[in-house]
């Protein structure tokens, strides 16, 4: 069984169904002219209660990099999180696409605060030919520790970032887990909150490959679409991404997967902290990041269960590191418990040595 | 009934099926380290009767401004037809990637002879800081013109290419069509007539989003795992690009296909030479370029066919364009049959007017 | 002596003093914060009769690609004839500062015309993300081969750039020859004329190195000193490139440099012609292209007469080939006339064999 | 009397009378292929006691960006300190020319060790194609805090850094003041001690415009000439670049217009602890970085004195900041006694309120 990652899992069912029936059926124009992508688009505009742009894309890390190249002039800086995706796992993504130079701020539990955001922009000179200007704030939501800014803690970081005249992007390849959690709309988690850009991402979540750049402002958006092609990122045969979008946005399937997957890392961090187990951050999502013994983790890992060491080794603990534990929509109440169990077992084999 | 591309098509059952399996099944390891991967990348060693480099990836305009990239520094002059895709079609996507400049070529039914292109390279100063130096040739097969670069033509071009120190590239997103309709190898018309890197489509014949870079020399691969991240183009579910492969591949289907694709195309021509209309170019692969009287086009147009007009007034024929017809796998012999008789009666409509 | 070129020659004594004497003074502010920038600055507004955005900087070829680049998103086309400097001899210099596809397009005399220009935007198709958009178009003047755009030309070209949404940039490198040999004012051949951006050379007329762009429209520039930053183009002993302006636009000297220039480069003509010889192409500027037979050539060169052979064999002349003769501000009439019996005697030899 | 900056200086009077005789004299060949570049560079390989390749260009940001993009690929991390000039004063100009990312180490005094430099190697995961990759290391000596590496320190990051495959560039913006100070020879801290590249800038030091590239084994300077000419920084009249260096390095000139500025250094070093104020760091080439109380900083620039406030408040000294004052080759004792009377003055009044 893994907790490895979230994009370890196949797709949703009716996901799976709707390219099936896609795929079998009539031909449809290419590029995103067919009748599919409008109605994904569509799909997504109600969702945020708002005619946004939207473009779908294959991967993430495109999402990413585009959308900040659209937001972002040659020699803005973009501010992210240093543990973010942005800065540390899309070598050197974002900086390919916009050519910007890209500022990570270190920050307990994934976040970026005011405090840490005015900071960082007091190391530039503006105005000063010398210096990197401020270009745009990338928050990552779900962050990579697994928590969720807060709408208000959204919205505190874009009024800083707007007052410099920076734009604001949001990564969300666990936007909907973050949703489900926050247990507010989708709308005040971005736009309503002053974010311009969401990579909104369901490959996480239950898709096969479906990701998609959202600008709130659709006059924000003008010309991306050739941003996209000249990346490789225009998908020929366009409805393969957009069925996906209806099938996973219809009826709040995506937010009952996302919230399916919440509870489990619900269950496993109960689990854990009964059996006196730290966890790093707070779950916030559906990853849990425990900090555990070396050789517990060992003893897991030889009886099969696949999870990622997230550090070095932890000053907290003697002996143990922060591993991350992911829960996606197809993770079964079952499989947690049966990872608990394992780890008592494992547990009383180390104490009986 | 649509003429208009090969990637308007849906996806072959059994193409379709390997996804299906693929993504209800367990999980599986992200970004190409699943086991799916690796039986893909064996089949296409297979295919090449060589060990080769393989990476997957979503997007054919992603596949070549990576390959072209990958083969050429950015003072290197990149050699291609003046109407090929990388050229035309691409929003400069070989140019983002590379930083290289392209030099197109004009030439005769979509290819570059050995002749145009030694007069290309005779516009560059070699060894001249003021000019871009020779880098790389790009080959389409299928041209965009419909045509097949045969295994001769290849190595006449490429062996001029290499005397110069230029690497070789070949935009193979119908290379199907070209190996189906030449009765040749694939090696034989790769790296056996000296290609160095294949974009190996098979979106347009048959997959629903499945493009490789197949490097036949591992040593000119080094690296390359790093530029396609950077590029956004690792896709994290990556057995969906894979299994989509070994399903096309397995016992000839790929040919399979291209061969049906390209049977069609052959019966549209024979119908419209029969009819005194006149081709642009040979049909020598799942593509036809007649050219059709402008009050023709639109009767049929008006009917319901969907095909694009591909040049501007014909020098040849009055009040005529070229226009292109393109056949895919799931063209059955009626729709031809039926388009032959819809022509027939726009062409009695016309002359009873 | 040497025709090879004008930027074979040292500097005007009027512009070496201003080095000299800015060199051996006071301390003064760097990169361009100086009060002798900005008394450049103001005299380049004086000759343009309009208060123009100045940037100073060491090379044409940086002028041209920063400019480019500032003009043009990276999926614009930039128009520029297919041997020019920004094309053919820039080592693909503004496709590096710009990212943007540059459409080389042939014509006579080094000129695009409106016809030309219409027919190569004719091959981009406007809106589809698959084709590079309008961007912008480079003009320059005196042109490659010597020969200057009329206000008239730039207009009409102007004009058509713009029912595009495109930018007009002008390589200015021998401007000062065309607004001599024009009887022009400066501000007629460009912003009156509908040209965005200039690069305006100093350095192939009488300085050492100095070249600015100068935005006639300043918000145009916005934030353009980052850009010149970031490539490198920022002087920090920033007076060395002004006060090379301001004693080269003192009292209409550059003017006086370019027309005793053009005036050698026309008895050169002169002398030519009246020896028979071809010139390829009107003497609108210091530069004459004539057709020479080789043996000729090789007999000028062997005295020791520097020059370039401008192109293969021409079709014109047999055995013969076009090479340029470039007239410099030291250029003297004795030169030229040396240079004219150099060439009775080479001829005289050759009868005489 | 300014202490801002050494390029607030004008020229040597020897290197300014090179450049006169040069641009009084003959015409000579463009682009470097004149005789007295080729006796400029022999001139470096003097110094460096080995026959280098030397690329001469006009600023030191290029110099620096150019070297580091010829010794990285785009997914190539970039260490260096965060204060450097590479990172934070040169608006993003590495990452435009290289692509890649840009790591900036912390650390005392301006300095990286080989602690940080490991701790940061430690960051990245080394082929996983979601980070960036050991790529260069840069230092800059004198480095921004005005203090030198030693041969030593300079060899123990370079082993580190050899380690990991990486090639190591120096930034010697001030390599003049670096040497003259350490009494070592330029080949004992470059080449042997394993710096693969210098940017050797002579303007900070008595030059007017005059760096230079050099790469210590000619194979990694391959083709560097066409980077050089695509970013613009070919410079035409080449000569005027060589004869600064053959001027700047005749008879050790450039180390005893070096060692003057440093002995100022160290003057108004002693005469500024004399009088009770703190330095930030040590003094090891020409620049002083005193603590200076906002109220006396603010009297002496009343005074007219030119120098920049280069921290925010200091965690040392209450209402004082880090000051710079940087002393060049045109500083005399009595500028600097001066100083040292105008801050007496400045004291009394204050005390004196």
């Amino acid at each position: 069984m893994s907790f490895a990652s979230d994009n370890w899992s196949g797709a949703s069912p009716a996901v799976l169904a709707a390219v099936s029936t896609a795929f079998s059926g009539d031909d449809a124009p290419a590029y995103g002219t067919d009748p599919q992508t409008a109605e994904a688009k569509a799909a997504i505009s109600d969702v945020f209660e708002r005619d946004v742009a939207v473009f779908f894309l294959g991967s993430g890390t495109a999402a990413n990099g585009l959308a900040i190249a659209h937001l972002t002039r040659p020699w803005g800086a973009v501010f992210c999180h240093s543990a973010s995706h942005v800065n540390a796992s899309e070598c050197g993504g974002p900086e390919f696409f916009s050519g910007a130079k890209l500022i990570g701020i270190e920050g307990e539990a994934g976040k970026i605060t005011p405090d840490s955001l005015a900071s960082a922009l007091g190391g530039l000179r503006i105005g000063d030919p010398h210096s990197v200007q401020p270009g745009t704030l990338s928050l990552t939501n779900l962050t990579e520790a697994g928590t969720a800014y807060s709408v208000g803690e959204v919205s505190a970081l874009s009024d800083l970032a707007r007052s410099y005249g920076m734009a604001v992007h949001m990564d969300g390849a666990r936007f909907a887990n973050a949703v489900a959690r926050l247990k507010c709309t989708p709308a005040e988690l971005t736009w309503k909150a002053g974010v311009d850009a969401l990579s909104f991402g369901a490959t996480k979540n239950g898709a096969i490959a479906a990701e998609a750049v959202v600008f709130f402002d659709k006059a924000k958006a003008a010309e991306f679409e050739f941003r996209r092609m000249r990346g490789g990122h225009l998908l020929s045969k366009h409805r393969f991404v957009s069925v996906q979008y209806t099938a996973w946005l219809k009826d709040g399937h995506w937010l009952a997967l996302a919230g399916h997957a919440n509870a489990m890392a619900d269950r496993l961090a109960g689990g854990l902290r009964a059996r006196g187990i730290q966890l790093a951050w707070p779950v916030e999502g559906n990853e849990v990041f425990p900090i555990l013994p070396h050789d517990l983790e060992a003893r897991l890992k030889a009886q099969g269960y696949q999870f990622h060491r997230w550090s070095g080794p932890s000053p907290a603990v003697p002996n143990a590191s922060v591993c991350r534990l992911v829960a996606s929509f197809k993770t079964r109440a079952g499989d947690v418990d049966a990872f608990l169990a394992a780890l008592d077992r494992a547990a009383q084999t180390i104490a009986a040595e």
